[in-house]
Parts: C-alpha cells; structure tokens; sequence
C-alpha cells in the first residue's frame, strides 16, 4: 500500500491539492545530521521550472516535524511535511464527468467507489513524489560511499542531449507531449546486497521505480538487449578478487545481489497524458464519447523532472537492503 | 526473502541438490477443489525436455503435504514438496574456487559467508521456481474467469517462431546459449486491481518477476517503446463506459491499477550463463585468471521455459491483489 | 515498528516536544464520513482533567491533513496531526544524567546511542498515543455493530468505583502514584476474526495493547483465573446455534479465533513512574547514586486515562481484521 | 497468519492428522552448526509421556530438508518436517457435528466455510507447535550467551511443585483437567531490543505466546501485581552504570525495550478442554442440546508440556529482535 521496506521504512501520504504532502520515515538510524536545508537541493532538481515543465509553482519547502532533535536524527520516526500552497482546483468536476486518456482518473473512482479526492489528480498526482524525493534524501545520508546519479539518456526517441530542448519544444508547439528514458548508476556498493528468492536487489528496485507516475519499463545492466545476446557475449567475467568484472552487462547484480560492480538501470518514462490537443473520451454520464480539451499548461515532458525521483526510490531501496545487510554480517562475522 | 504476497502469501524454500524443494501457500480460500494432478500441467509445461533445455530429468512430482482435505483446500496453510531425485553433485568444489561468469556463484559465496550450498547453484538455481510454478496453479483456481497467457516473442534476437529451433540449435553448435523474450497477457481482470502508491500492479508483478533467475527487463505495455512516443500517440482513449479503451499502451494500467483491458508486459531472458564453450574466471583461491569449461549439457536456451514460471508469478500477485480486492469492495458495498 | 496492520495500517509518529505528533492511517476504506469533530469525544476522554492527572493542558486538536475530501474518505491515506503546545523542556538535560527510575530514559539512550530527544520523555511518551486514539475513532467508524467498551475495574487494588477517587489523593498526598486494571469489552463482532497461527485475536490484540505505556500485563476471558480452573468449569458450553456459550470464560475466542460471544480482556497498567517523593537514581556521568526530585506535577494515576487507548489498540485490530475476513468471505462464498 | 518475524521469519504448516507438519525458518544466518540431533532435547521435552499427558505417541523425529550443508546452515530457508504417524481419525466425523466445548472445532468451521481438516483438531491443533519448538532451538542457538528457562508455578492453583502430580491425578481421577502458570526467565540479554511503538518487546512476546494454543493471559515482571502498587514500590532503581536495577518489577523491559535485566514473564495456560467427563454440547445438525462424552484419552494437564512451547516463542522474538539490532547499531557505531 503506501509503506514500503523493511527496517528503513516509509509511508507516504497526501493528495496534490490538499492540506498536506508528507512521508514518514521509519528505522532511520540516530545520530545522523539533518535539517531541511539537506533535502533542498533533491527537492530543487524534482520542482517545475525547466522548459517543458509546468508552470504550477510550488515552494515545497520541507518541514521537519518529528525525528530531529537539536541537528540530528533521534531514532524515532522522521517525518516531513510540504504545504499545498498553488492549489487551483475550481474546474475538478468537468474531469470527473471526462475521464483525462492516459490518467488515472477513471480508474481512480473505479478504485475509490467515486470518493477519490479528483483534484489535480489527488493521491495519483505526480506531486506525491515529493515525500519520496524527501526520503531519498536522507536514504542518500544513510549511504555513505554510494553514489547515485540518475541521467536522461533520450527524449521523444532522441538520444542527443544537445537537442533535447528543441524534442520538447517541438512537442510543445504541436500542444503535445513527449517522454524519456532515464539512466541511474550507483556506484560504491558493496557485494551482497538483496535477498533471495523474492527481494533480489532488481525486486525491489523495480518496486519502487514502478510506483513512480508514468513509468512504464526497467531493464538492469543490458536488459532487453541481453535477451538478444549469446551467454558467451553477455556473460561478464570476473577479473579481480574484488569482484570486478570485465564488461557489466548483469548491471552490478547477479542472482538478485549485488557484486560490487556499477549498479545499473533504465526507465521508461510515458509521455505526459495531459495534452492541450483535442482527444477524444468518454462522457461517464451520459455514456457517450466526447471531444476534451484539457486547459492551463502542464509538464510537456515528465521524465525531464523523474531522474531525482528514480534516484530516491534505488536510495531507499539501498538503504533498506545495507541496514539489513549489516545485520546478517554482524550476526555471523 | 523468501515470503511473497499480504493475504495469498508464498513461502519457498529448497535448494537444487537438497532433500526437498517446496513451496508454503498461506491465505488460500478453503473450499477449493485441488490435487497433486492439478498441479501437473504447469510443472510439465517448466520441465525440461525440449531441444535446448536440460537433460537433468527430473520427475517433479508435487506431493501435497498439508492444506488439503478429502480434495478440498482447508484454509489451513497448503504445502507442496518436491524430492531432488538427479543430484549429481561430485565437482561442486571446483565451481566453488572457479566462479561461473554470469551466475551467482560468487556472489552467493560473499552473501552467505562461503556457507552456502554450492551444489547445482543451491538455492540460486532456477530449480527453485518448481515452488512457485506450484503456487501459480492454486493462484490460476483462485483467478476464475481470468486467463494468463506467456509466449516466446523472441529467442536470440529473432521473432519468428518458426526459426526458434534453428537459433538455438545454432547456439548449442557453438557451445553457446541464447535469450528470449517472453509476453504475457492476462485478460478477464475486473478494474481496481493495485494499490497505491508503492503496490502498483507493475510494481507487484514486477517485483515477482524479477525473482525468476535470469530475468533482467520488463515492460508493460508499450513499454520502452512508450518514452519514444508522443501523448496523443501513447494515450488510450475509453470507447465505452466499460472502460475499454481503443488502444492498449498502457498494458491494462493506469496509476498503478489495472482499467479492465487486458494486462500485458514482456521480459526479458538472458541467455544462460552455463555455457560448455572456454571462459575466463577467477580461481578465487589464488586470485589468477583461469580459463573454465562447464562440463556437462545445460539448458542452451532457458528462455523455452520461462513462460509457465513468468505466468505463475503474475498469477500470485494477482491472486493477493483480487483478495485484496474483496476486502475494500466488502468494505465500501 | 511504528507501523502497525494488515489492510487498515497505522503509521506512528512524534515526540513530546516535537513540532508534531500523528498518526498515517492506509486502508481506510472510502466514503466514511469523517471530519475532526468525529475523534474529540475518544481524544477529550483521553485527555488530562481529572483528578490525579497531569495539569499540563494540550489542546489535542486534531487536524485532517490528508485522505478526507468533502467530508468523506477518499481511500487514500488519512494523516491526523496535532500540534505540541505546551511544551516546557528547558530541564532535560537534568534528566538525561539522572534517569528517573521506571521511566524509559535510560533504555531510550542506550537504544539510540544518546541521539533520543529526551525531552518529556520524546516518542516514548504517553502522549505519542494522541494518534492510536484517532485511528482507533476511525477504526470504531469502520466497526458498525460493534461497540467497545473500556472501563476501569481497580485503581490502586481497590475495586470499587466510589472510592476511585480517595485512593488517588491519598497516593497524590504522599507524593506518589497508583496502577489500575481496565477491562475491556467488545460486543457486536461476528465468529470467524482471528488469523491462525500467529495472528490469532489475542495475539494481535496484545501486541497492540502492549504498545501502550505502562501496560504490564493482559488477560483474555478468564484470564490467569483459568490457570485455576479444572477444564469442566472453564469450558464454556455452546447453547444455540448462533455459537452463544452459557458461560464466557473464554473471553470470547477459541483457538485464536472470535467466536461470536462477547470479547473480554483486562490489562493492567502500572502506576505512572514520575512521583514526587525522592528516589534514588544514578548519575549516568559519574557513576554514583543519588536522589531525584522529580519536579512539576505528573498523572498521579494514567490508568484513569487508559481507557479509551486500551478501546483504540482493540479497535485498530478488529478493523484489521475485520477488513480480512471480508476478503476471506468473498474468496468463498 | 502463519508466518511470524522479520528478519528471523518462520512460516508454520501442518495439520494434527496430516501428512507433515513442519516449518520453514528464513533469514537463519549462515555457518552455524545445525543437526537434527541439535532439535531433539527441545522437542522430547514437549513430547507427552509425563503423568497426565496424552497416550498419543509419535516419535517426532525431525527431518532437516533444505538450508543445511554438511552440518552447517547456508543462509537459505531451513525446513523442519516431521511425519504423523499416529493418526487414528475414524470418528471426526461425530466431532463436526458435535463441538467440543472449548476447543476450536466450531469456530474452525466458521472460519473456513466447514472446509477445515476436523481431525485431530486439524490446523488447530497443538501438535502444530512442533514447528515453533523446532524453530525455537535454532533460534536458541542465535541467541549466544542468552539463557532462556521456562518452569511451572502453579498447578490448578497449587504452587508447590511437590504437590504437581496429585493434584494432576486428582483430575484425572474426576474425568477432569487442569491448567497452570508458566514462568519463562531470560538472562544473558543486552540493553536495547525492542523497537517503538508498536513492536515492543512485550508486544512482540505476547504475540507469539498467545499463538499457542490455550494460553489466556501474558504478564512480565510484577504484571497485574504492579496494578496494585504504589509508583514507589513498582519502580526499580538503577543501582549501576550496566543499568542493573535493585528490583526487577518490569520484568527487564522499559518503555518497550530490554533494560539488561532478566526478562520475566508469566503465562497462564487453561485446563485441557478435552475430558471425559460428560459435557453438554450443540447437535450443530439437528441445533438440539446433547451430552458428549470425549473417547480416549488426552493431556490432562497441557501446561506440563507448554513449558518449552514458551520458550521457543520468546527465542524466536528474541532472535529477531537481537538481529534486528545488529542492524541498528551497525547504522551508527
């Protein structure tokens, strides 16, 4: 549901145009130091403001409420908060009755039974990423020597960065949308992080990237494209007592754990559903297609803003998977 | 770990060259018609036996040891047991100071301390999804009304199945092995199936998935191919108040929750690691290189029997997401 | 951890003196009226008033920040916060050398290597149950039928109400404090609740209770005077086929299950450890013995106030189970 | 439901009259010396054979089938079966129909829809805690330097252990049963296992214990005695920097958490509900009033065998616990 992970541990909560987005994080080890200032700078790289992305401006400043006790991290759940402060919402009921192609609106009261909070998207909005961002942020404090960094590697099929702009803007002129694959590596992992037989260290990962709006693929190391290879091309020799491999087509896991080399994933990022271009939908009251237009200005393009957030959820992943690592060491080393 | 699921929740456990594998199935529904011949099917469809695949025979015969009752399941947690009846396990100690590029070898040794069992791939070995195959056909009887579906789409980069044969039988002339990709469709799922936001459909299926040795990608819909479209092109418009939409790139999915269309995604397979062609490893005893040849015949394409075990953990995570189901809609009805 | 439940699932979070206390409920399902007027009566009956208890005045106003819309669940995740008003920590530090005998200062220092904020004795606080008494109003929404009902069976080994009263100021006037029995009954629940093996309703329903500060003990139906009984006068004999027993020994569950009688169980709640009168501590700095004074005014009885917390644990568990069992049903019939 | 732990997780199975009961252990660290002769001292000492208890003989022999490797655990999942072989189920049939006042047999029909295995009492059976006391004695070998130590202190209210076996016979001689009180001691233990809020260290005990059958009531250190104290009385002073306390009426635990001192606990165990004597029962056929008399003969005292049943539900908590705390300080030393 909206918790997930096992000592390091968070719960998310809010909808995009109420009162509160929050997360609160469990199993956070004390001692660390924190302030909301260390979550800005995640947070800045998630916020709108790129060409291409909406216009909707928010200040998601974070607020520590609970877990921090004079600069560090008590041991007791931490929790953080943003305020809802750019919240538009006067025009929800024509998309209840229009059902947005591509959104969750439909299934959402499908789902609900009609009580889903329809504003904005409510608890389907991307906007719930912000608590994820936040937890990733301190997942990231958490893993020291690990170093991820999630890239986009192509826009709408393009796969030039120089020319990801004008791919955007091109989309943008034609009231359109265009999506991405985003590229995460991590680096500084020990060997024998995820746990067989269902939380291989891919399981997991892929759990939580899946939960992010819009994503629609993973692949780790070669992915697809090992599917297409021979074993005697795919398969990655070991060349040091390390562990380190010649080539790195596992992407840094074998058998569900991690081998110390590079940690490596794609995602698939949907273009944004929300397109200014006329579709057609379905009337829910009358039962009849129409023609819907959806109004104001949204994110042209999302996997612009989804590298920060794919980076969050492989962090609290890691995080969860080191802390349970260390148990296992210390319980037969 | 090793238990997946909330409410239909499964428990493996076994080895490849160990007294037993089996599989625990919590949370099934009592009531249900169900013996070891209904388990017959799906384990044949796993076994090996076709051109590519193993000549380790084994029998797989299921022995239900607990949750049933006079051919009806009891409520009561349902076991099934498989003997390891082909264990020929002389050499395992030079596959333990030699590493086998692309398996878990290594890493198995790092994770558990040099303790595990080295025999056959021990607890890695792909053996170990006889468990869950048996525990995808209790989840089958569980899904009324729905069908799951998995097919080769690809083997060795090509797609037409009247070439399979001659790409693997390519492959094994070479002492070499190939990849595949496998689809699976799953039709007659009511919408509201996944739970937010971290219990996406994808993200639970995905997860299951990722557990199936060998697996390294997965999709769903149109996938990665979705972040090389445009919105207006992505988007599924809804033709009718059913939910029906007139495409399906989004695999059945929408925010996580499954829209009533049928339900598809494809993985991703490499090729097996066992190859019987010259490799270079490390002899981990002396830290030099050394070149290995894996003796014995192995499955040259595992791809041809990864359908039946991607079913089975769609399967799981479908029943756990119906019971779910059941529960909310009693809730609110 | 801090998260507790199946299906309804709470969430935990907060410090004495902390900016916020709270409570994230998942799995409420949607369309409950709800506003924050529904949980004052369980809060104000929580709350410090009476005599012998803490003259520290919060006004525990709750805040619905998330999963509520229009007056209705939404189905997404209920946040309910509360400010900490009155919060005068400027002598922990005190404490923290001198920890007060039967309080959990010192657990809680060597728990979280001295980063606990210790203040008013931080997320190990009484008060942290401000949020267990708001998800247990939701949770009693969510039980229609079904009434508990918790009521204070002994203060200071006296059971008789009207001298309630006179056993608290004799222990205020000697500067120290007394325990008390709650008993709690629960009608109105259908047979079938409870989870074999581990989940029974017992065992759930004393975890929960355990949770709560001060609570030394719990006893089901009979309790520890079954342990006396011989098996003819402690068995409870069926009488109808509603599954009504002439007696309720049994507290109304068998083999871990609810049996339609009504559910019985006392808790004992020892007497609050901050007393007035000296106490000899240790100076955690200098290793050396010497006596506290615990100053301000403290609850001279918290079992006046357990009550209705004792009536919140149940009611998170039988919703919980509650919400199980509809899936199960549903499974079969 | 059956599965129990976080990361020392145990998953049970197995019907009284079934082919195998058994239990799967996960997250067992790997290297530690493990036979089946290493289960036998725990699993005699909850065989029947003692004044009182059932004629029923199985041999119980223990049958380690996958997570061992010459001698020692692998770090996979370990599973324990053991075979019934004494199962003389011709006359369940009667039983169905006619509920055995106090045993589980009409709510199990209840439960699961008149699915259950009714012999033997089926999945409620106490022969089920086979695998709790088999997963005890791994655990108790976790558990280094940790002394775990139940005996019995009351007899159907006789607390002289001289006069046990009369007062046994005494109910034996009237067709009748008895029960007790178990005391369990755990020394050896270390400051700091327990994790707020909800997975204290009593909850998590609690919850375990009350999974087995007949237990009614848990209480640790003074328990309902405290209930009875003055604050004065109840509370323990720390006498030394290793956090010993002069009295020890918690029970070892503050605030949820180990304090370093023995852990103690009591456990009332009710009466055996199967006598001979004649009783009144339900005709759930025909909804008329008989008079059942049970045939054979069964424990006329269960708590003379429950003894090493608690042990092993608070070594199972208590390996988890110590393994989730190797994580924790891990985090921050």
């Amino acid at each position: 549901m909206n918790t997930f992970g096992r000592i390091f541990r968070i719960s998310i909560f809010g909808e995009s145009h109420g009162a509160l987005i929050g997360v609160t994080i469990d199993g956070v080890p004390p001692g660390i130091s924190l302030s909301e200032s260390d979550l800005l700078p995640d947070l800045a790289r998630r916020r709108s403001g790129a060409r291409g992305t909406t216009p909707r401006k928010e200040s998601d400043a974070p607020r520590l409420v609970s877990g921090v006790f004079e600069g560090r991290t008590t041991g007791a759940p931490l929790t953080v908060v943003f305020e809802n402060e750019n919240t538009q919402s006067a025009d929800y009921k024509n998309l209840t009755a229009h059902p947005r192609p591509g959104h969750a609106d439909w299934v959402a009261q499908q789902k609900f039974g009609g009580f889903n909070d329809p504003r904005g998207g409510g608890h389907f909005s991307g906007r719930i990423t912000l608590g994820l961002v936040a937890a990733g942020a301190v997942a990231k404090k958490i893993l020291q020597g690990v170093d991820i960094q999630a890239v986009i590697k192509e826009i709408g099929g393009c796969s030039d960065p120089a020319q990801f702009d004008s791919v955007v803007e091109a989309a943008m002129a034609a009231r359109d949308s265009v999506g991405g694959v985003v590229e995460c590596t991590v680096t500084g992992l020990p060997a024998g992080l995820g746990e067989p037989f269902f939380d291989s260290a891919e399981s997991l990962i892929a759990h939580a990237v899946f939960a992010i709006p819009a994503v629609k693929g993973i692949e780790f190391g070669a992915g697809f494209a090992a599917a297409r290879m021979r074993g005697s091309e795919n398969n990655d020799p070991i060349v040091d007592p390390s562990g380190r491999t010649a080539t790195n087509h596992a992407g840094g896991i074998n058998g569900g754990i991690t081998n110390g080399n590079p940690l490596t994933f794609r995602v698939s990022v949907k273009p944004t559903p929300s397109i200014a271009a006329a579709q057609q939908t379905l009337d829910t009251a009358t039962g009849r297609l129409e023609t819907l237009e959806i109004r104001g200005r949204h994110d042209a393009c999302i996997a612009l803003r989804a590298g920060v957030v794919v980076e969050a959820a492989a962090a609290v992943v890691l995080a969860d998977l080191s802390m349970l690592r260390a148990a296992e060491i210390k319980s037969w080393k």
